[in-house]
């Protein structure tokens, strides 16, 4: 049975800006593990398995531009840089928790 | 300053399994419509602003695949089709609420 007002329905806003960022392949799983504490590039690349460098690279830049990750430079020598989330990055943490409880829960892996 | 364990750390199974269903553009966005109530397809993709109708078709399919929304076909006539949250779909609608909250706090619109 469809409801009858599901024609005039609209996708909230809120949720679409949620999914502009969440919605984009391994940006979930990359605040995840930066969730874990801050990482250099290559550390994320390792733990975010099956990313490319430039995929990442895109990735990493969007998740700044967005106010959730922070990218930092070390004076050095030799310089480094590390990421790692900001307060509105750590915020989502917990959300992002509970979201792997229900796919465990729920999802069959491997399909 | 990385943290020692950086480089070793991988991204938990949980979430790489939670963000194979929600880290494709516009599934969140279809099970948040789907939290409000059954809809059919046209409705869907009036609701999911800027949806082709192929990609509604793919994300449809993978998602009743995947458990969380089911198709039902009413007997007719006139036949009718319409898609609705599976229990396990229904329990993620909350913390997809919840995404969105954290969106309208934090993020920045139309960057």
């Amino acid at each position: 049975m469809i409801d009858a007002e599901s024609e005039t329905r609209m996708c909230d806003a809120a949720i679409t800006l949620a999914f502009s960022v969440l919605g984009k392949r391994w940006n979930g799983m990359i605040l995840a593990v930066l969730g874990q504490g801050s990482s250099s590039f290559v550390g994320l690349r390792t733990a975010v398995s099956g990313i490319s460098d430039t995929v990442l690279s895109d990735r990493l830049a969007q998740l700044v531009g967005a106010g959730v990750v922070s990218r930092n430079v070390s004076k050095g020598p030799p310089i480094s840089v590390s990421y790692q989330l900001t307060d509105a990055g750590m915020e989502i943490v917990p959300i992002i928790e509970s979201l792997g409880d229900w796919a465990m829960r729920n999802l069959r892996p491997h399909r």
